[in-house]
């Protein structure tokens, strides 16, 4: 894949494992919300504490809130409002992974076994309503009512493309179209929101609170097609699930799409066909068809678009100061593009 | 069972199908409600639109909304912001039975089939988040951060309820304590914020909004009781499930501890026991022990202790003036008691 990037491979892997070198600035801050997610693990209740605090700390890499702290940088704010919706903005993220595992099945994710496959089906979704539930009750005391609205419609926008996805089905119907509402719906609406909210909590007049926030949207689609492409480039160990997961549950994302567009080969297109209406099953006949993929130009492409994102959301910046904040920022949406899981 | 009420039965049974009697007062904002909560249903996904529609349809009697529109009326409110808040607090009440239902694996609620015995399980929680994020939605239109911190707050508590269900299992260790903070959790939580709100977006007087929160609070214990005694004496068609299921599903409930604490038969308290900790499970000597419980006097100590709560409800109001609003929530203290389903 070419690299955005003009650092060496050696130190793209230590920037990609150590994001929050991007977040220096907002480490006191980032310290308050580690303490506060640590909060919220400790349930009364032995058989959850345990599980729940394995969840939270395993919850990569805190770019929500790093973005949403970042955001408040241009203006003045009251830091412990501040961290309260950065709290609730991981919440929200965190609370959306445990239900997905319980609606896809998954039984590790990012490596870890899931709640999923320790408790019960029911006791799952429980958990996942009562991280809603703190997450809802966090943000309330970030005490502005607006953070709250975009909160609570971030998570309408989310659902609605979770919907939206069972509700296609396995089906190309309407792919390239379907594809881009569904990552905005799935990943850059919290960014997007993450970035508002850091915004308007710093009582940023609204031309920056517009900026900030297409700021994140971009951010956020680039981040969700690399998400993609690392789904057929990454290694099962390093996803945590199998290569080509999505392809194999009938998602179509941007690297199964370009394929479809570009190839010469109407086998080859026919095998994807088929993968995805769940008419190919066989792991040796899903490697087969990961495996072209993989080897034609899909992926480079994918990338292309994932850093005209990434480009864009660096631009929505050009308004504001150029200080540190800014800097970080920018470099979030460089990480974006190199990070390797 | 004693009846509280000097009202007939066939009166009494009038009454108890057509609560909204006691709510005339407010009909042109409950109907107010109802359209909001058709537009929630209004999915663009023909394969849930239906479903959606016929669970809200299919909703009860919006005894939340009722009592919080109730509340408002003792002061000076924006109807608009108050038909928001009523239409979240019904969706709220909506969404956790949707979630209930996928953790006990009900089929059947109110007699109609579930979501849950429609949908996959997966599509099932993807629903009830949906509800919950439309909930929200709505609740911060209602123009007040501290209503909405009372809702978020009010869904903490009804979690760590459920979860403390699902830790306790079938013990009937600390039964009695448990108990009441259960149905705290479960019911009283959610008519005490829905009264609150009610208060709050009528600006009233602190005094006020506490008297009502009292109200709402020991309302919503009462109607927890009754509920719990219905779950015994009621039959398995208007219940929509099989007579004694919290006793099978091991919940201890009142009218148990009660048989419990009076029955001089060492022999029927230990099927009891065995019943609880799912020793027995056979559905005639369950139907058994129902049975004696029935021909006990636990379901009218039980009442009792609902009459009590409900006469706190009404003891909560005095304060207020006695306008047309506090007879309805007079009413419906007392129609808590009666109803039979």
């Amino acid at each position: 894949m070419i690299s955005p990037s003009p650092a060496t491979a050696a130190e793209s892997d230590t920037r990609a494992s150590n994001p929050l070198s991007r977040a220096a600035l907002v480490r006191p801050e980032l310290g308050l919300v580690e303490e506060q997610l640590r909060q919220v693990a400790k349930m009364p209740f032995s058989f959850l504490a345990d599980v729940l605090e394995a969840i939270i700390a395993a919850g990569g890499k805190r770019l929500r809130p790093t973005v949403l702290l970042l955001s408040a940088r241009f203006h003045d704010y009251d830091v412990e409002h501040l961290v309260f919706a950065a709290t609730a903005i991981e919440l929200l993220h965190t609370a959306t992974l445990v239900h997905d595992d319980t609606v896809d099945h998954s039984l590790v994710r990012r490596g870890k076994p899931t709640l999923n496959s320790i408790l019960s089906n029911g006791a799952t979704v429980l958990t996942g309503d009562y991280l809603f539930a703190q997450a809802a009750s966090l943000c309330t005391q970030s005490g502005s009512l607006r953070a709250v609205r975009i909160f609570a419609d971030s998570l309408v926008t989310i659902m609605n493309g979770e919907l939206g996805q069972v509700a296609a089905g396995r089906s190309l119907e309407k792919a390239r179209e379907n594809y881009y509402s569904r990552i905005y719906a799935k990943t850059a609406s919290l960014f997007e929101a993450s970035c508002q909210i850091g915004a308007i909590i710093s009582h940023a007049p609204e031309a920056d609170v517009e900026a900030l926030g297409h700021y994140g949207r971009q951010l956020g689609m680039a981040f969700q097609i690399v998400d993609d492409i690392l789904d057929f480039e990454s290694t099962t160990a390093d996803l945590g699930k199998p290569v080509g997961n999505d392809l194999r549950q009938g998602t179509v994302t941007l690297p199964a799409m370009q394929f479809i567009d570009e190839t010469n080969d109407p086998v080859a297109r026919q095998m994807v066909y088929d993968v995805i209406a769940g008419d190919i099953t066989s792991d040796e006949q899903v490697t087969e068809v990961i495996r072209l993929i993989k080897q034609s130009s899909a992926l480079d492409r994918a990338h292309r678009e994932a850093q005209l994102f990434s480009s864009e959301a660096k631009a929505a910046l050009a308004g504001l100061p150029n200080n540190e904040a800014r800097q970080a920022l920018e470099q979030i949406a460089d990480f974006a593009l190199i990070r390797k899981s």
